[in-house]
């Protein structure tokens, strides 16, 4: 984005659709993100079309296709989108405090709470295995990575082990997201921090009996 | 099934199709599940017709309506039967002399195995999400309920914690979800023990600095 450029109410971003840069075209592409979680979620990537969405957001099929092309590139977007936003209340509910572990724990009860008010995360990121690979591969490396960073850090700090790598934080991931599953979506029958702790003492006892 | 009924050379089983009870039906069943496996993997369940399936396997379309009504009902077995390998890979690794994470550990190891040589299992299985929901529940949960048995078994022998839950065998086959795709699927750059190494490493003493 050129720092000095002239003020444009639109720009391209990486991931390809536009970026508004209003506060209103900021809140259309909001309605028009919710709408296609509500749509897709619900009806899946083949049964859900762009009209369906824009009817959804009470938004004018023009502005649909201001911010998007197509209905891959909103689904590409919403991806990305609800990768983000996943991050972001991680991030959220942090203190700043934590210790390496908790960290790890905030950031699963955290995600378990945000499944649970948007139980159609599943089925939008599941999907996009099939239709649109590359947002799902990059979904979960991105998700990777950063579990990975915080073990890094808890290692450089000498809270945890210094033997960590990658494959540690997809095992992590892995359990999130199953708990996140079993616990977030298909049923309630324990509190996000209630699970949140069994992850913890995995990670930090094992289960061997002690 | 009759104990005594006339001899039968197919009959209902509880999911639907029927059980072939020769040795001949049962090298078509098996071709047809095989021809199955390579056609949805490859194509998906929506572009996978009966037609394509009988081809592959090189069976009359007549010998897939013996054992089959539709393609929803071989993909149901399909899924079902995918399940089991997985199943009696892991049971057919076991020497039976190991103790309950070594366990754990090789049931990882034979998975991950599985996977590099079949490697149209996650797809297939992620797409029962959409296409069959209720054997995408039943393989979770079945696998879920196999690794909380063993872990049951480990505690009560003394060698595990008493504390453990359906909720860490979930988080158990979550990291074997994803350490599967991550190393079985995406990439080799791992053996499959070393793989199985990482979790155990996790099981047995968790992540903080000793």
């Amino acid at each position: 984005m050129l720092k000095n450029g002239p003020k444009q109410a639109i720009s391209d971003n990486a991931i390809g659709h536009k970026v508004p840069r209003t506060e209103r075209g900021r809140r259309t592409m909001r309605a028009i993100l919710d709408a296609a979680a509500m749509e897709f979620g619900a009806n899946g990537f083949g049964e859900t079309s762009i009209v369906s969405i824009t009817q959804r957001a009470k938004v004018a099929l023009g502005s649909f296709y201001t911010y998007f092309d197509s209905k891959e590139e909103v689904f590409r977007a919403l991806v990305k989108d609800m990768s983000e936003r996943v991050k972001e209340q991680a991030a959220a509910a942090m203190t700043g405090r934590e210790n390496a572990l908790e960290k790890e724990r905030t950031a699963l009860s955290a995600f378990i709470e945000f499944s649970r008010e948007h139980k159609e995360i599943y089925r939008i990121i599941d999907e996009a295995e099939f239709a649109d690979p590359q947002s799902y591969r990059e979904h979960y490396q991105g998700t990777a990575e950063r579990i990975f960073m915080r073990l890094q850090k808890g290692a450089d700090n000498g809270e945890l082990s210094t033997q960590l790598t990658e494959a540690h934080a997809w095992a992590i991931m892995g359990m999130n997201v199953f708990l996140g599953l079993r616990y977030g979506i298909w049923s309630e029958e324990m509190t996000a921090s209630e699970v949140a702790n069994i992850a913890h003492g995995i990670l930090s006892d094992g289960i061997i009996k002690k």
